[in-house]
């Protein structure tokens, strides 16, 4: 007990990201970081920034990246919102739409944030099973939920609902918010942003750190009807009316007029899961069916942990949940093809030794 | 009444910052940022910037730049917390030490981002009048506060408090946190941040926006014992765990390593706002004694809701606040010596007409 501190911030138990070591190269194939570097267009973005654009507040409403994100899905302005990583915008999210007389609904099995913002916000939660084949029940949400949130591809298992089962749910509680969060979305899935477009109560939520290469900038946003985005403005003006700095909005701007890099890059990991899927099923891995720049894998007969902690010691970082059911899987980041022929080659000696 | 919205939105009151307009160009003097560009080493770190530093998640603890912050206050990087703006840092510390039992107070003129924060974290407050010198009536605060906040030097006013002052606040109520946010500190007052050495309940907030020249850039921190910040680290980590992006930790630690530039810099800054002063009274302003990189002024004739709409059109922006108490008073931020010129010529052709 430690009497300074609030009793909520006693009671948190923070999400943990995957481990960032600094004691000699890896290869990171942990905390599904993109292979490639961003469009060239952000470098040169990056490199045309003024004293000016330093000194000076940032525009509170990054105009001009919600244009270029609206304009880059045939949506108004005022159906964007954008924040500091999908992290920030989810945060905001929960506040404004979960934080309800009834439980918010999510996969048990799922992004670990999302306790995360329950426990700082103080939002009762219920989690949906998932069923053998790691699919999310969704009929165990009850009659009068708070919400419902959920990643599309799910996170960690990499398995996409199709554009129809998100639709049914939407339909059917349109008295609550519910939020898709497509961090993986562009690498095989469709995204439900046209929703937004027919369903009031729909927020899809991405980022710029998977896709777009720019994990490191900081960028996420939010595509809903306007009556969403206002709710969200009122949080963040609540707490920090500049979440967006002014060289992110520029960098971020540039990527999303650059669609022939994005696409090239999606591409490229997609091809690249394809072959390592094959491959991992090739040494006895059995393999979800991913639609995301990472897979989700257990082997037959070797143990995760045991795999997990032999490829660290090759100076490859994959990532092992100690969590109960998922506790013999791997998640493992999609890198370049050599990155992944090199991960192949040293499980390949592990499960022979 | 919105049905999708949580009621904690439907009464959020956010807070409005000062006006951005894009109509054409004035001589901006209503938010309080920094007339000097940044120093050159931070153009050059941000020029350094790497596709590796975009594509890779930064590290969560901004090591390199709690370093830095340490090494320039000559106290440990385990005294440092880092976020995205002091807003961001104000923000955490309210849910970390002010979400309790008992009432947080702070002084009924002050920042009007901390009742904004109390709304978003449903905190209880309380309001420490302001004597007729503008001081703040601390003997307003009862036998058992559950914090205490307030700017040094408070804002709008500008005025100062000492350490002493600081220290006996800190002394007389020794199980509750207070948080010292010294935005404008380096405009010739004395931080508080020795005293966190010795008082383990002492929060010291500051930001990068003002005398750093990087209000575009969204950096600041708090100082204090690794108890608070161990607190801070834990609301952070509940919401978004990459606050900082690379870019801003790289550039924010490239200033700290200019000390010579940043005096420069801050002692021009109050070498023109006393000029500025002198120029005021001579044109028959009261001004209040200022130690901030702003002076809060009212003319002794002339309503200051006229004053502001006159400067606007001559394409001068100042701050005027249309609450109770203080509407009849202009807040101007100290620009460079010759906006300060511009803008006493233009105040005198007002005050003549």
């Amino acid at each position: 007990m430690n009497s300074l501190w609030s009793n909520l911030v006693q009671n948190l138990d923070p999400y943990v990201a995957g481990e960032q070591p600094k004691d000699k190269t890896y290869i990171k194939l942990n905390t599904n970081e993109n292979p490639y570097p961003p469009s060239p267009k952000v470098m040169q973005a990056i490199q045309s920034v003024t004293a000016s654009d330093l000194r000076l507040y940032p525009d509170p409403d990054a105009s001009s990246l919600r244009t270029a994100i609206a304009e880059y899905y045939a949506v108004s302005p005022t159906n964007i919102f954008v924040g500091n990583g999908s992290d920030e915008v989810l945060g905001f999210a929960f506040v404004a739409f979960f934080k309800k007389e009834n439980p918010l609904y999510f996969p048990e099995i799922t992004y670990s944030f999302y306790p995360s913002y329950c426990r700082l916000y103080e939002i009762r939660y219920r989690q949906c099973a998932m069923a053998n084949d790691w699919s999310i029940q969704f009929d165990d949400i009850g009659d009068s939920p708070g919400g419902i949130v959920f990643p599309n591809p799910n996170a960690p298992t990499g398995m996409l609902l199709s554009l129809q089962q998100i639709e049914s749910l939407v339909k059917r509680y349109q008295d609550i918010v519910i939020v898709v969060d497509e961090a993986y979305i562009d690498f095989g899935g469709d995204t439900a942003i046209e929703l937004t477009q027919t369903y009031s109560n729909l927020l899809v939520v991405q980022t710029c750190s998977k896709s777009r290469s720019l994990a490191g900038l900081r960028v996420g946003y939010a595509v809903g009807h306007p009556n969403l985005i206002a709710a969200l403005e009122r949080v963040k003006n609540s707490f920090n009316a500049y979440p967006l700095d002014a060289i992110a909005i520029r960098a971020a701007t540039a990527s999303f007029e650059d669609q022939v890099y994005f696409e090239q890059c999606c591409n490229q990991i997609i091809e690249t899961r394809d072959w390592f899927t094959a491959q991992l099923n090739a040494l006895s891995f059995q393999v979800l069916e991913s639609k995301s720049n990472f897979v989700f894998a257990r082997h037959t007969q070797v143990e995760a942990k045991h795999l997990s902690k032999s490829l660290k010691e090759k100076a490859i970082l994959v990532r092992h949940f100690s969590s109960p059911k998922i506790d013999n899987y791997l998640r493992i980041s999609i890198g370049t093809r050599e990155d992944m022929e090199g991960l192949i080659d040293s499980l390949g000696s592990i499960l022979v030794a």
